[in-house]
């Protein structure tokens, strides 16, 4: 883990927040190579989920939403986790993450009463300055679904079963953000609400269940590590017959990735109740229902995580003796599908030659760097720390006889071929 | 402007935030078709001003930063606007958009004094409820790449001059949000910062003049109602030896749609002054600079307005005597590229080809939609009011002799052409 957030910083994926004034606890800041590794990840995922079907459509609802959809969702009084305060150093826990609830882990000094600590963060908009104008960052994308379903009814007319998909910010006031980009105050969600006939909900819970699987594998997880566990009914929300949570095996332990979960009809009925506004659907025979509904909700940097810690390796190549550290990406996710060099950055007719290279190939993929600092051996370890999958060399037989070189970056082999014949490897090896 | 209101709600494109609760001032909800409409210009902005280039890279900063970053910048001191409030009914008011500060607008009251009223949300973070964890909501997205501007240069040492480009949102607590998604609370921005050697600021700023009006034109925007401004030195902020507002013709008023400015060494000599951390860029040859910063800033939200705006039409066709409502999108970001229908929906034989073909053209474009409800000329009046480019109907001569009918939405005339024809009348017509 420490060499990964390591290597996050120093290759430009991931910084602190606010770094240079100490930081946010529990923010995290994209540079350059993340940002685009989370855009790939985000674009995988609205390819599958979005734009490869024909029943799910997509929302982008603001993260500030009016008070009243978190009284009615039950958010503003039972969204919180139990704290605990030390009375001799005041550091606070979650009391369900320390052994003793009596002793502070950090000074030993005797721990306050257990009380509930309200996780949303409450902001004031409006230059009225009372209570009416008092309210959250949401605390996750779904209720801008469910507040939105009329509204899709109305301008989409779709027919039973469909879905409504969005990627969005969501906000937690952890007690102790931790771990990396896994517990954040300041978070990013996929979200998908689909809604089915409710004699339906099982058969669609199963076939949910393995388009989650599908794509977690098309991103390229580790699927050794990925375990989905059924919660058993204490543990469920009161309204799910059933939920799964697909744990990931972090360094820090098995925890939370994704969850599926049946939710029944409980947003839209409480929305329904609270809002005065009719939420149902009517088939097309004319009979009216509040559809149920199977939640398939994804963390973007539990996921961004995940990606990293299943791409993570260290090897020694035959042709070395030094070790080399290098990420396995998937080329769906890859921040750079591949890198074109001249052999030498002094030689006008290898810069040229390796330019209109690149301009061939970065007019099919997009995603193509230039890369012409150092020597050839120092750009391969560079590409290989940024998962880069194929490095393509430009030489003076290139000249000749319009070939290149191609290196796979998994296995450090190189193969020479024409021009012509790299965008065809590449996507034959996609 | 209430036509295109009207029409945005109506198929899907823009609905008020939190509508079934009353609203929100000041925020709105991107339905289907109009969240692929944002994501459309996202990706035209990231493909002309990142992708396309070779010296600017991507950042995604957190939206909540240390409370430090805004009084460095002066926003916890200076980022307000006037307000007024009228004695009676306690409305409050923009002092600088009424035409008389001394009597209510709405029921002719006596008004209050003058006083600041600080724009920014702030919210507290952490468990810890002492002022020290008060922070803001960022009011701007540009504060997040100068405090990374340390973490890009030692990721990625760029050489001068570079960009670091960023989209994302912003808050702001106006006092009168208004205008549909002109003046909002909540808003998407996209930003560049182009860090530039203080000698070469002039050529760089024309430059990017250049850039953005190339990029304006692409996306469609009507340019006859585009008006670079220059701003005279009393209305420039003070460190600013030059900005120009590109500002565009709305139905209420010629108003700002993006802003350029040259912001000098301000914002890295403020953050090193108060951070502490040197924010300087080291030439290949040794010397030291503080660069200088030229910011191309893009609204996401009123570049979205402006182009439905240039895109509305009403028109009469040859064929028809009915007023038809189109939008002449820019097939760049039309959220469909192209639909594709079977003549009529109950002969299996028609829909097997009517998906045969749906599925080669949206290989291709990807945004292409499969349309089957209701008779042709409904389904023709639906594409042209959400901006489908292009109509593909598949009838009993497409069985026989593989051609289909392709209406162009702007002229509706009908062409007839082999299936395979289609994908470069497309491409030839884009």
């Amino acid at each position: 883990m420490e060499k990964l957030i390591s290597l996050c910083k120093r290759r430009g994926f991931i910084f602190q927040g606010s770094e240079i004034y100490g930081g946010l606890a529990g923010t995290y800041d994209y540079g350059p190579l993340g940002s685009l590794l989370k855009n790939n990840i985000k674009d995988s995922w609205l390819k599958k989920f979005v734009h490869g079907r024909e029943d799910t459509y997509l929302l982008d609802a603001a993260i500030l939403m009016n008070g009243k959809v978190w009284q009615a969702t039950g958010h503003v009084d039972h969204f919180s986790d139990p704290l605990v305060e030390c009375k001799e150093c005041k550091h606070r826990f979650r009391a369900d993450q320390i052994q003793d609830t009596k002793k502070c882990p950090d000074c030993n000094g005797d721990l306050g009463d257990v009380r509930q600590f309200n996780m949303m963060l409450s902001t004031k908009v409006g230059a009225v300055d009372d209570t009416a104008s008092t309210t959250y960052l949401r605390p996750e994308t779904a209720q801008g679904i469910f507040v939105n379903f009329k509204n899709v009814l109305d301008s989409m007319s779709p027919k039973l079963p469909f879905g409504i998909a969005q990627i969005g910010k969501a906000f937690r006031n952890e007690i102790t953000p931790r771990d990396f980009i896994f517990r954040l105050r300041e978070m990013e969600q996929m979200e998908i609400e689909y809604f089915v006939d409710p004699d339906r909900w099982n058969e669609e819970f199963e076939y949910w269940k393995d388009e989650m699987m599908e794509w977690m594998e098309e991103i390229g997880l580790n699927m050794k590590n990925v375990y989905p566990t059924e919660i058993g009914e204490g543990d469920r929300a009161h309204y799910s017959s059933r939920t799964i949570d697909f744990e990931f095996d972090f360094p820090f332990g098995r925890k939370e990735l994704y969850g599926l979960a049946y939710r029944s009809d409980y947003d839209l009925s409480k929305h329904t109740s609270s809002s005065g506004q009719k939420l149902e659907y009517t088939y097309p025979e004319g009979a009216k229902i509040v559809p149920h509904v199977i939640e398939p909700s994804f963390g973007l940097d539990r996921t961004i995580l995940a990606v990293l810690l299943s791409a993570y390796r260290e090897d020694v190549l035959k042709d070395s003796e030094e070790v080399r550290t290098y990420l396995a990406l998937s080329p769906a996710v890859a921040p750079v599908i591949c890198a074109v060099s001249p052999l030498l950055k002094n030689k006008p007719e290898l810069v040229d030659k390796a330019r209109e290279v690149h301009g061939l190939i970065k007019k099919e993929f997009g995603r193509v760097a230039w890369d012409d600092n150092g020597n050839i051996g120092k750009r391969y370890r560079r590409q290989d720390e940024i998962g880069t999958p194929w490095c393509v060399v430009v030489d003076f037989d290139s000249l000749e006889d319009d070939t290149v070189t191609i290196r796979s970056r998994d296995t450090g082999m190189q193969e020479r071929m024409k021009v012509d014949e790299v965008i065809r490897f590449i996507k034959d090896n996609m």
